[in-house]
C-alpha cells in the first residue's frame, strides 16, 4: 500500500510518500511545497493545487492522510491553512483516492507511542522506522511522514470501523 | 462583463450571475450549491468543486467576486467553510478567471448605500436593483447576488487600485 501523507499548510505543505507492506516501511519521497507570500492568495492556492497533483499523478498513492486542523489563536492564519486543506482534499477526492484524516494526538500515538511525545521524538522515530540516515528535513515533510506512518499503523482499524476517514 | 458571486459555505454556497453593462445589472441566474451532512467531508467538497466548475463553464463570468471570511465563534464551522472557500476559488482561478473579495460593510455599503444595513434591506435593493418579482430565495443567492453587485459597483476602482483582488 502506498501512502501519501499531508502536513497541510499554506506557505508550507509537507508531504511524504511511504510503502507499507507487511509490517514493514519503504520510505518513496517527501518534500514540502511552498508558496511565498508575496504572491496573491488565489495563485498560492493553485500552485498547491497544482503540486499536490502532480505527486499524486507521479507516485499513485492507494490512500491519502492529512492532519486534522484545529483553530489556533491565529484566526487570519486558520483560515488560510484550511482553505489550503480543502483543495488538497479535493485533488485526491477527484481522483477518487480515499482521505483519512488524523489529530496530532493521534499521530503521535502511532508513532511515538505515546500522545505527549514531543516534535523532536516523533520526527526521530519517523527516521527510525524508515531507516533514514538523518531526520527528514524540512520539519512539514518528517510530518507528513508521521502522517502516512500513522495511516499505516491504523488502517487495519480504519477497514474495519471506518474511522478517520474523510 | 459577467460577474460570478459566490456566498462561500459548506452546506449552502450561494451563487448569483449577473451582467453589467453601461451603468445597468441584468440578473442571469442565482442558485445554491448545496451539501448535506450525512455526506463524507471530502465528498462534499467535490460537489462544491464539481458544481462550481459547471457554473463557470455555463456562464463563463469574467470575474469571480466571493465574500471575505471571518472567524466566527463556531471553529468547527469556520474551518469547514474555510475548505470550501478554498475548492471555489481554486476552481476559478484553474479556469484563469479572476477572484475579488469583499468584507461584509463593503457589501452593505455597495449594495444598500450603508454598511450598517440589515439582511432585509439588502435583499430587497438586490431585488430592486435587479429589477427581479421577489427577493431572491434562498437568502445564500441572494447574498451571492449582492457580492456580484458590490464587485460591479467597485470595479472601476479595483481596476485602478487592484485592491480587493485575491
Amino acid at each position: 500500500m502506498i501512502i501519501l501523507g499531508i502536513d497541510p499548510g499554506y506557505a508550507i505543505v509537507g508531504v511524504g510518500i511511504i510503502e507499507y507492506q507487511g509490517n514493514h516501511f519503504r520510505p518513496i519521497a517527501y518534500d514540502a511545497i511552498t508558496t511565498h507570500a508575496s504572491m496573491a492568495t488565489s495563485l498560492r492556492l493553485k500552485t498547491i493545487y497544482d503540486d499536490i497533483n502532480y505527486c499524486l499523478d507521479r507516485f499513485k498513492p492507494d490512500v491519502v492522510a492529512i492532519e486534522e486542523l484545529f483553530f489556533n489563536s491565529n484566526a487570519k492564519t486558520a483560515i488560510a491553512v484550511a482553505q489550503a486543506r480543502g483543495v488538497l482534499v479535493v485533488s485526491a477526492t477527484n481522483r477518487g483516492i480515499p482521505v483519512y484524516e488524523y489529530t496530532p494526538l493521534q499521530i503521535k500515538q502511532a508513532v511515538a507511542g505515546y500522545g505527549r511525545a514531543d516534535k523532536s521524538q516523533v520526527q526521530h522515530m519517523v527516521k527510525s522506522l524508515l531507516n533514514l540516515n538523518a531526520i527528514p528535513k524540512p520539519d512539514d515533510a518528517a510530518d507528513a511522514l508521521a502522517v502516512a506512518i500513522c495511516h499505516a499503523h491504523s488502517s487495519t482499524m480504519n477497514d474495519a470501523l471506518g474511522t478517520n476517514r474523510l
